[in-house]
């Protein structure tokens, strides 16, 4: 198995296709990861979320990192790590972007707008609309791993 | 889709069949997560490493996160958030821990071991050990997805 670093492009072309990463943030240096279902458009992350932890955490500390797995099995594989920081997308004044995260989030918003109205429902909550956000990507690095393992529906 | 809380016991039944994990750690509240192999034991995660920014990071703040994902398809997850504490292994302290940490990850180091030994020489250091280190479990949640969704073999 070999490692060797991703270009900036190749890194591009991976995040276009990501649809699931896992985000961390951190509030006073707790740091915090949970997976996300996200869409990456023209230098941001998008991301359909429901109220909680993260949230509170992000709009205390807006930096953020976010990594994206590939992995065809344990001796290949990619790797990409960003920076980068958190924004809200509320009403009335990210209306386009919000449109933008929706559109590009379609898919998502069909299966979680069910479980979104559950978990109101038993909190007693009112119906409340999913919350959108973005991460501005700042840096990212990229490990790509090549060996020569079999592929893992022959293992 | 519904969510459900996990208990504890299904959270400690899940971790004993991981391998793989999200290992996120923080300086000066700026998150870093990172894909890491492990395996769960009596209360420790113990995880195989190369050098680098996390171990320099957990070093100067053992404060973790560790986040373990088992997804059958986009409705049908879990999904367990463990808040822990970095424990470095050296030599000759703990001679006991690290072997059985060697012992947990035997399989791991068969992959590793080429890819270390690669590294060092591209990098012209002296050959070094694999550097391994636990995580102390502090608390942790669980969530459960299930959903109608297709097994995505049938997707």
């Amino acid at each position: 198995m070999t490692i060797n670093q991703l270009t900036q492009d190749e890194c591009n072309v991976i995040l276009g296709r990501a649809s699931f990463g896992h985000l961390a943030c951190s509030l006073d240096d707790q740091p915090y990861v949970v997976p996300v279902f996200l869409e990456y458009d023209a230098g941001y992350f998008y991301v359909l979320s429901t109220q909680g932890q993260k949230i509170e955490w992000m709009r205390q500390n807006p930096k953020v990192c976010v990594q994206i797995d590939a992995i065809k099995n344990e001796e290949n594989w990619t790797s990409i790590v960003v920076n980068g920081t958190y924004q809200e997308l509320p009403e009335p004044q990210y209306t386009h972007e919000r449109a933008h995260a929706r559109k590009l989030l379609e898919k998502r918003l069909r299966w979680w707008e069910p479980a979104l109205a559950e978990r109101q429902l038993k909190s007693g909550q009112d119906i409340i609309d999913p919350l959108f956000f973005r991460i501005h990507v700042e840096s990212m690095t990229g490990l790509r791993a090549s060996g020569e393992a079999k592929p893992s529906a022959a293992a």
